[in-house]
């Protein structure tokens, strides 16, 4: 496995660095003995929350210093508590007359760091209360219970508490409240990988594993590795063994644990949206990566009991970037909008444009093979049909067009073709003539309309002359015409653009930009030989 | 490779779905077959900002709908570039007097089919402009460059100054402005895998490449896989190449390709840092997930020239949570605070303490051998020595301890366990002496003053009688104190606590939880045998 890191021991400070860009947040200067993330700017009139624990489950915990979350961090190594002394020293540099709330994820050793520094604190004048979160689900209620990304819930209340001036008390309260009330559950398909060992994954490819812990402990459930569907049902239904059986209101935490792709963490909360409690889910955050577990596979749902004073707690802004909180609602759609017929114009007769466009389609449709033939040497070798397939269609509905009305006809074709002829040529050729058709309204000149048509379609197909494509047969053609030339002289043009292309043997653009100079010598581009042969139907009309 | 998806053809709709859980969102009604995401409520006396493309980028483009961002995102298949009838409902169902933007990435797919849309709206009477974003400088300025994350510097413009009510005109001239000002670089070490056919990547583990498209385009320059340092110096290097020589500000936004950790992104943010172009860079999007290549294991840099009409656009609130931005800056450090020192009380003669407590330590270092063979039969074998470590300290240091005083000397005693005493035994005594020296200042009374203590160590480390660990012995010696009874009653209540863990063969807890009845039958906990032979010690004084 290949990371973006230097060395792996220094992944956790390296990256703690990266984050401190941010000019809001600061750090101790015994980083990275101690290493402690903290605001800038602390008013110490308010609470302090602190939180932390190991490390390797980023954004959490330093991603989550900011205004209305955590006043401070303090990261351990990976999977390891930090030391007393870095969160004494946290809670020091951070504590005022209002005290200090330690968030503490139910793990042995940061419940004895965190709580002997706490003492510690204490014994040193602070005021400190601790709430240990234990939202892990997994192992049952009876036994001890690990924290997981739900603690995030505690972190959010208590900072938006804090940062509204409550004092210590109501800010403990209502941080034990949330991480009572907080339920969760981890499923992963690979374990995360340790920077500096990566191991074959204990999971085999119809594996996957239920209730896990997020520092590699093993699921408490190997599964049967399933659809995104039944893999959500069953992380869901472990979770409702748990839940309070009145009727509540939550809201979702959706976790990713390290390396699912966006795409996948969207089918997950579309599966979780389709459960019976997913009715009763009124906010949500993420999905996201939230508490991961290095790059684990899996992703973890959590859910809160909500109420007034959580709903506002959660919803409050903060200055976190890594927490985000929305609406969770039913899946709605509006009414599309119709979309313009192919022939919405009135059938006209103009007995010689008529005549011309009859003329043209029979011959493209005459020419296919000889088309395709020259494509086989020089293209993907369809060329040839796809003219054929949209003169076919043209020639179906000859009587229904407005033939007495050129801007409409012209519009009328680059629909037909847009329809009817697959591949990037139908698309070109109707911008072409779209194009044409709207700029004739403005000028009633079909050579400048022409040319305005191809300029558009040159825009956005990124060719230009002498790339071995159409546009060598067009321009020098549309040229003419816009400038007053016959169409005798157009047609001259057109064949002289064609057979220049047969010398064009380097060309970065198209169908032809893969193939060799030796492959390309004396072959036109078939669609500049289209376009030759169609003028000269014309002239010969 | 395990993904979390139910069928690899209906990824897009059901992520897309997942999104629309968001109730700020939704779309048109003939979803799936047309795949538009829009904002339900709509302005139509504003100019629409629409982009989309292929899937397999997200969250762009859906997750960039909202207020002051995208009006909507049309959505084509992985990779693929969605339908003209697909953009052109997108433009109908949004898209009012002011006219709408098309923003497009330089892809001729998207550049056809956005533009015939585009063209066939015009031809309906609607206004439309359109900017083709071209922001990778990989192959060159002087071919077709493609369009990456960068294209998101052009949505929050738009999408700001369309919010401002600006006119199309002068959205469409910022929006220019900005795809014409930004560059773009991508470096990956695996490229992304699709979901229904997961292949050998054509990278080695020694080879990274540089200058790569979002479509799985293989890299222009195969290179060596190296440290984040110096991939992320390969990646500047090539973009300084293309960046203007006057002194600028910039913008950076550092996007994650796929599945590289939160702290990978971080220690590359942190590589960044250090360039000298980071001096220029004023403001970050990211690190994060912006717009992916599925689950490439890459990342992209985009940078671009800043102004003052191009700050306000880019810091202004957004709707979107997949777009943040921050100010950027160099990292700082403020002073550490003074931790408390180990012994900063003033020693002080008490001779029955300063003789008990020696007694004590010279017999715990007398039974570091014997308890650690104890240890061995039921935990990992160090419990003697932990035990030795603490009392060789406090026996050293005898003579400037604060005999006099017993809640100094409590809270000194803890703090030396703290730093003396390795593994969970030395913090957990250590928080049962310093909780128990803070007790002692609240209500002068040794045994209450230590059960507290005790309380507080059994809250930390989780653990309560009946499971094999010192608080078997300690907790019924410490209830006698606490209720004034004598020494003697207590060293017995040790006594027979410490002797009924021999019976104790069945405990989730602590160093014993994993072994069998038949290896602790008998056997005693090592901690709480410790602590019956300290009362031993204390009642022949």
């Amino acid at each position: 496995m290949k990371f973006f890191i230097n060395d792996a021991h220094h992944v956790v400070d390296e990256g703690l660095e990266g984050l401190l860009t941010d000019p809001s947040l600061t750090k101790l200067d015994n980083f990275p003995e101690v290493r402690v993330i903290l605001r800038k700017e602390i008013d110490k009139n308010k609470v302090s929350i602190i939180s932390g624990g190991g490390s390797g489950h980023e954004p959490a915990h330093a991603g989550f210093v900011g205004k209305g979350m955590l006043t401070a961090a303090v990261c351990g190594d990976i999977f390891a508590s930090p030391s007393v002394d870095a969160v004494l020293s946290a809670i020091v540099a951070t504590t005022g007359e209002k005290g200090c709330l330690l968030i503490i994820k139910n793990y042995t050793g940061d419940r004895l760091n965190f709580g002997l520094a706490a003492e510690q604190a204490r014994e040193m004048g602070y005021k400190v209360e601790t709430v240990i979160v234990g939202d892990d689900i997994a192992l049952g209620l009876d036994v001890q219970q690990r924290g997981l990304a739900g603690t995030l819930f505690v972190h959010k209340t208590a900072g938006y508490l804090a940062e509204e001036g409550k004092d210590l008390e109501e800010v403990t309260k209502a941080a034990k409240k949330v991480a009572t009330q907080t339920y969760s559950i981890g499923l992963s398909l690979v374990e995360g990988q340790k920077f500096q060992n990566t191991e074959e994954s204990r999971l085999s490819q119809s594996e996957a594993e239920l209730g896990l812990g997020i520092h590699g402990e093993p699921g408490v459930e190997t599964i049967a590795m399933d659809s995104a569907e039944v893999l959500m049902k069953k992380a869901i239904d472990k979770l409702k063994e748990y839940l309070p059986s009145e009727e509540k209101e939550y809201a979702l935490l959706l976790n990713n644990l390290g390396s699912v792709t966006p795409i996948e963490m969207s089918i997950l909360l579309y599966e979780f949206q389709k459960s019976d409690l997913a009715k009763k889910v009124r906010l949500v955050v993420g999905p996201a990566h939230l508490m991961t577990s290095l790059n684990m596979n899996g992703f973890s749902i959590s859910i809160l009991e909500l109420d007034e004073e959580i709903k506002t707690a959660l919803t409050a802004p903060a200055a976190p970037f890594a927490w985000f909180i929305r609406e969770f609602g039913e899946i709605s759609e509006v009414e599309s909008p119709k979309l313009i017929e192919t022939m919405p114009f009135k059938p006209s007769k103009e007995e010689k444009t008529e005549k011309a466009l009859l003329a043209i389609t029979e011959k493209l449709i005459g020419l296919e093979k000889e088309l395709n033939a020259i494509d086989e040497k020089v293209g993907d070798g369809d060329a040839g049909s796809t003219f054929a397939a949209g003169s076919q269609k043209l020639k179906e509905v000859h009587d229904k067009l407005p033939f007495a009305n050129p801007s409409e006809l012209l519009i009328t074709i680059g629909r037909i073709l847009a329809r009817e002829t697959g591949g990037s040529s139908g698309v070109l050729l109707s911008i072409m003539f779209t194009r044409a058709g709207n700029a004739y309204k403005e000028e009633a000149h079909l050579g400048k309309a022409l040319d305005a048509g191809l300029q558009k379609m040159k825009e956005f197909g990124g060719a230009s002359e002498g790339q071995r494509t159409m546009i060598d047969a067009f321009q020098p053609a549309f040229t003419a015409l816009a400038n007053g030339e016959s169409l005798e002289e157009a047609a001259k043009k057109a064949r002289e653009g064609a057979d220049k292309t047969r010398e064009i043997t380097n060309t970065d653009f198209g169908r032809s930009s893969y193939l060799s100079e030796k492959s390309l010598k004396g072959i036109p581009d078939p669609g500049a030989e289209a376009v030759a042969r169609v003028f000269e139907v014309l002239v010969n009309l």
